[in-house]
């Protein structure tokens, strides 16, 4: 293997890069995955099944408000929002929302191992997984997890996240979640390497970077926390090229050339900044919370809050009983999008470095009015209803892509403790070289630049941050070009 | 002058450097401003008198909320805001806040004569200043300015910041106002660098930056929309270093390779950020908007709204008649803050690399919890009613410090747009190098560090950006330790 040769390095891009080119090691090798993963599935005990939101045990309906709380007060609130985009395609709505003040940890442990950068992942089950089991980051902690109101047992490796002072701290960056159901929701992520001996749990397994993103290919397997968590690592192409090389696969060395700092890029840093900072000073979006049971359009029938078109997602419940997580047996309320959304990158080679279309998205949970968003982010059956002139830009060029130019396609699935069975096709497509992609509300950057934006809140969003990790994912990929299909 | 030898250069950083150690150029000297500034001043009728709230023509208390609102909707409104900082010295409160939810403009048009960066500022009358005139950005407006609801002239020179196409962008990021008199108000502050040419309008003059530098040294002199938007510019010491040396003033050698990216910093970049990410996540401000009329604590009398205790700030109203803005005559609500505040850097020499003790501050109108303070703001009397616990950590070490320590000293005027008569004394002052300062709120950092961060919104407050300002301004400045006086 080519990354035996390297010197030890203290450069993190390097390190990174050794890990993800890395398959087998000494504590963990490839093969052995679905083996402790199906196991842990036989094991792990998990019945989920939708309740009426009035069955719900420990979670009420506000009879002012309509608001549906729970009797501690804590979690999180499902209430009603009112937006405002004067000038919008659907310039006025309201539709319910979940609002979880708290800043959660999303917290993966990182450790070397003779001389390569391990991840400690943990194989959880969430309610709304379509599949129970996926691999999950160390620590999924809200605050209510770890001060008491969740009535769990500790949450297992959190104190790494709290004290960081005798570990080295890779990744430390709040980040939103999905602003179209979530009121300014932030979770911290965090990637946090220990020196010290740590003990694997139950449940709990050493991964190097390559089988991560090995298994980021495959249909629901590597779940939304991980995938947000590994997108905000300080990738560099500097670091990768000393351990992989392209090769003569145009489409991998044109990512490599993207993930170095200084090379071409059609726009440079400060100029994103000014076109990020143009967009949210233009951009009106004026939203309010409201009573759940004034949301204009939406009903309550068989036990759930649905859109009277039928279309968008439910408020729904669930009533879970399981063994393996902090409490066994529970109910809460959910969300359930209606069909699978489309979350794609279209990317194109500028000067021979790879561009990826980012669109300057306006959500109304946003903290800060705009962030980055995918190219495509959408479920395309929701445009049934709505105005034509509201149908995404390069839904249907996407759409229309020939197998050969989809560079990734797997369907993953969004946070399985507040999304039920809600999954997207995250897909990076090439753009057909011929077709002219000028937009106002768009711009070509490279991954670099994203990775810069990535130290920082507010800037790439949930959706846009899992095709970060996907596209890294390739980085470390056979060189052999396996064409994929769009659905 | 050394700036002279110097060959032409692209680099930003340079040519801030040799702008900021020009005093007198072939379009403007510093000479020259005493008469230019007088003549306006002369020239400029303007008459302000308090008025009572209930006498403001234009504007109305809201029956209902008792919120000051205008006719129109628009500008701005005074309302209420109910604050809870669980763990904080004070828990809860209530106060009057200022809603301007809008994105306005703060711009400085720049353009080289002669090789010399110049910066076209505006000597411009303020309701608030207590001395009427002073040195403003070209272009200072609010949207209601540019969109009509002002009735105002068109503002000029409006047109290069909204079509920056044909010109260079040197600085564009929004950056917040005074977090405790503000709700979340943001302003895009721009540096727009024009290459064809720009009529010099009445009441405009072009200025270096070595001028402008000079004038931030007197008192309410510069305002505080100018320091804002100087305080983003791009500085650096290795353009710094091209132009001037430090000679044998430590100091200042100290300020240079404080400026200089890479130089000796105590914490990485990284570990500052990861800071901020915990403060931010650790840190509940809950606020929420009330109604004026149920703050708790605040009186109506005599046309005003005040605390009870009559400190803090009050509300108050004022009549304008003016010539030379954008209408003549005006009532409007103010802000007028009680006795003038200590905004103070304690700073000092690590490794021979200055640094600056900021401090991680929670402020209830910011958007995104905490931002980076100056180590001491505050209004030392405002202590006489709050809990003993509460008194600003350093403020007796920056109130005691004998003048050889302080290296930046001037009274400095709050925006003149809101807030009536409302000053601060401004100050850079050596920390006794036998002090232990470490305060898990506080963090030191160095001058590159800050204009990195500045390149993002919601990072410094705005004053400690002001004392950025004023910390540059040092750079170009005369090598005689010259010694100041606290107040």
């Amino acid at each position: 293997m080519r990354a035996a040769l390297l010197a030890p390095t203290d450069r993190i891009d390097e390190r990174l890069a050794l890990s993800s080119v890395t398959i087998d090691s000494a504590v963990s090798t490839h093969a052995d995955f679905p083996g402790w993963f199906d196991d842990l599935r036989t094991r792990s005990y998990t019945e989920v099944e939708p309740a009426a939101i009035d069955d719900l045990v420990g979670w009420s309906v506000d009879p002012a408000t309509g608001n549906i709380v729970h009797d501690s007060g804590r979690f999180f609130v499902v209430e009603g929002l009112s937006v405002a985009v004067p000038g919008g395609p659907v310039p006025r709505w309201s539709q319910p929302i979940i609002n979880q003040p708290e800043v959660g940890v999303l917290g993966i442990v990182a450790k070397e191992f003779d001389g390569v950068l391990h991840f400690l992942m943990q194989a959880k089950v969430e309610p709304g997984n379509c599949n129970g089991l996926q691999v999950s980051p160390t620590v999924q902690a809200t605050r209510s997890n770890y001060s008491g109101a969740h009535r769990g047992r500790t949450v297992p490796y959190l104190e790494y996240f709290f004290d960081t002072a005798e570990h080295t701290v890779i990744v430390d960056v709040r980040q939103s979640e999905q602003g179209a159901w979530f009121h300014q929701k932030r979770n911290r992520n965090m990637v946090v390497e220990v020196r010290g001996p740590v003990e694997v749990r139950d449940g709990f397994r050493w991964f190097t970077l390559g089988q991560l993103h090995r298994l980021l290919a495959e249909d629901d397997l590597v779940n939304m926390d991980a995938r947000t968590v590994l997108s905000c690592l300080p990738f560099s192409g500097s670091g990768v090229r000393r351990v992989v090389s392209a090769g003569d696969d145009w489409f991998r060395d044109g990512l490599l050339r993207s993930c170095v700092p200084g090379e071409h890029s059609v726009h440079g840093n400060d100029e994103i900044l000014s076109w990020i900072s143009r967009a949210r000073s233009a951009t009106d979006v004026d939203t309010c919370r409201i009573p759940l049971n004034e949301v204009a359009g939406w009903r309550r029938e068989n036990g759930r809050i649905r859109h009277e078109s039928g279309l968008f997602f439910d408020v729904m419940g669930v009533r879970v009983r399981a063994r393996g997580r902090e409490v066994d047996q529970w109910t809460q309320p959910m969300i359930e999008a209606h069909g699978a959304g489309v979350v794609a990158f279209l990317v194109r080679r500028v000067g021979g470095v790879l561009h990826i279309l980012v669109h300057g998205r306006a959500e109304p949970g946003f903290v800060d009015v705009v962030e980055l968003a995918p190219t495509v982010q959408c479920k395309p059956e929701n445009y049934r209803v709505l105005p034509p002139e509201a149908r995404p830009p390069f839904l249907d060029r996407v759409l229309a892509a020939p197998p050969e130019r989809v560079r990734f396609a797997a369907t993953l699935s969004e946070e399985g403790g507040r999304f039920y069975h809600t999954r997207n096709r995250y897909l990076v497509v090439e753009a057909d070289p011929a077709d002219d992609l000028a937009h106002p509300d768009f711009r070509w950057v490279t991954v670099d630049q994203l990775v810069g934006l990535l130290r920082h809140s507010h800037y790439l969003n949930i959706q846009a941050r899992s095709l970060v990790a996907c596209l890294h994912s390739l980085l470390g990929a056979p060189a052999a070009g396996t064409s994929k299909a769009i659905a």
